[in-house]
């Protein structure tokens, strides 16, 4: 049997595991992310591969990481706002002078794909559209069994497609993108903004404070006890969403749609006003096609498709 | 040498020709269409087959048309507005009956796009993006070197994706579309709308008759003249094009971005004002990459692609 070592780096926790070939997690573990910067990180990720070496005989390690990464020199590119210090990181060449494995390193979105195509929701597909929806909108998309990264690694942002032509401002500085329009804060933003219009609403006299410790699991929760600004800012969150769903289906007509993250829950009044919503916007051709499902894996789908890279990057890459 | 023939179908004419496996033109012709339904389509192209078939020794037959087109099949769908008669038609079937040969179909689209990629303007790349601007806005995919038909054949319409939250109203029924704001159609819309809101124009006082002959060339010399409503209309249309090929290409990160059809002429100021746009609104990492070109094949474009369909369909499909 194949054994992997995937690694899942995140803002505040690094989950990992051990992962065989078909995406079992054979034994998994979560670490604090240190805060010394790119060295600290990068002898935690050692110290915990050594553990698992010891245990089992690994064939490689995969690291997911957010942000921008150059998969084929296994590079984190650019800048990285919620760890620092990471960015612009030869994260494969270091860690290969620790280790001394094959690694592979991508992006958190490619490797939720990854995880779900062998493990999860996505099992069977040959091709396939992932979002993850949570304080960003992260996108993988997967054709012929394959990620397609892009000619320079850098495909997979729809978070930043246009929905709104010169629309609200999004976290990158460029308008109108969907991030800006159905992420967490954005759905946080506008059912304050829309309580404080006079929708009748529990944040209408909301202090800035309490304004600005609000999350979008509370406006779930306020809109399902009837909250009229919680629930139209919904309601316009999934119609936002299944623009930007109904287009990018219109160009890769995906065998199936994936949504993840903390909005997507299975069986929620909120993925079926989605799934609707997209129905009615996509080519009326396809609009039989639709097979919009939640993911499976929850936030152990980082480590293990990380893991999965590893098999992923043997098999070549689509771009 | 290896020897195919394509036929493009459009609404007044059918182009053909003998191609090469290079995409190498050896003869070609253009017909017009006939007007008699699907048989006196179907017996046209047939009997221009047949003499190709006299000439060379044929491989195979590729047929490009309008609409969509589920190339597995090799079948056309639904309705052919511009073709009467044409929609839902088992094409291969029944050219196979007729001419004994290896026949592929698919959309125009996809067939300009395998054109370009062999002898043209993507020769070379291993993806591209490709945008047709005309009456409607078609566009193709190209991943790995293969055409992304999608799951059911129904890939590839970018010109139907939203650029516009619930906007204008587009041809298809439904809103916001990209094919809404800068197809040709819609860039003629836009500077008779604002000649009569007062931009200094030759269009101000247009008839109702003269205003519905009004073609797109028209606009671009008008602008080129200094026309201030056609110029205004331009820039708007541009900017709305970049915002979709932007979002395409944050998505793909395609190695080039291939712009055809009438409205895409090199060295334009039109397409050069596209690029400028692209830069500024593609993700920020992509921004160094962005190779927009213009299609090179013009109009021959489709029937060279169509004769390469078999090569394609030869070496698989991405879906």
């Amino acid at each position: 049997m194949s054994r992997y070592i995937g690694i899942d780096l995140g803002g505040t926790a690094i989950k990992h595991g051990v992962v065989d070939q078909k995406g079992t997690v054979l034994t998994s573990g979560s670490t604090r992310t240190p805060d010394r910067g790119r060295e600290g990180i990068l002898s935690c990720m050692a110290e915990i591969a050594r553990r698992y070496m010891d245990l089992y005989p690994i064939l490689g390690i995969g690291v997911g990481t957010a942000g921008a990464v150059d998969f084929a020199r296994g590079r984190v590119l650019g800048h990285s706002p919620n760890i620092p210090g990471w960015g612009d990181t030869p994260v494969r060449e270091l860690l290969l002078e620790r280790l001394d494995l094959p690694v592979a390193v991508d992006n958190d979105a490619n490797c939720m794909a990854l995880a779900e195509m062998h493990a999860g929701a996505g099992r069977g597909c040959r091709s396939a559209f992932f979002l993850t929806l949570g304080t960003g909108i992260g996108s993988a998309v997967v054709v012929d069994g394959r990620l397609l990264r892009g000619a320079h690694s850098l495909g997979g942002e729809w978070g930043h497609s246009t929905i709104v032509h010169n629309g609200r401002m999004c976290a990158c500085g460029r308008r109108g993108h969907l991030e800006a329009y159905a992420s967490a804060p954005a759905l946080v933003r506008r059912t304050l903004e829309l309580a404080r219009q006079g929708l009748p609403s529990v944040y209408a006299e909301l202090s800035d404070a309490a304004a600005g410790a609000l999350d979008s699991e509370e406006v779930f929760k306020a809109a399902a006890a009837g909250d009229a600004a919680a629930a139209q800012a919904l309601t316009e969150t999934a119609s936002y969403l299944a623009d930007g769903i109904a287009s990018a289906v219109n160009l890769l007509d995906p065998e199936r749609i994936v949504l993840g993250g903390g909005m997507a829950v299975a069986g929620s009044p909120f993925v079926g006003a989605v799934v609707e919503e997209v129905r009615t916007r996509v080519h009326s051709a396809v609009t039989p096609y639709v097979d919009l499902v939640t993911a499976e894996l929850g936030n152990r789908a980082g480590f293990i498709g990380a893991a999965l890279l590893l098999l992923d990057s043997m098999a070549g890459t689509a771009g």
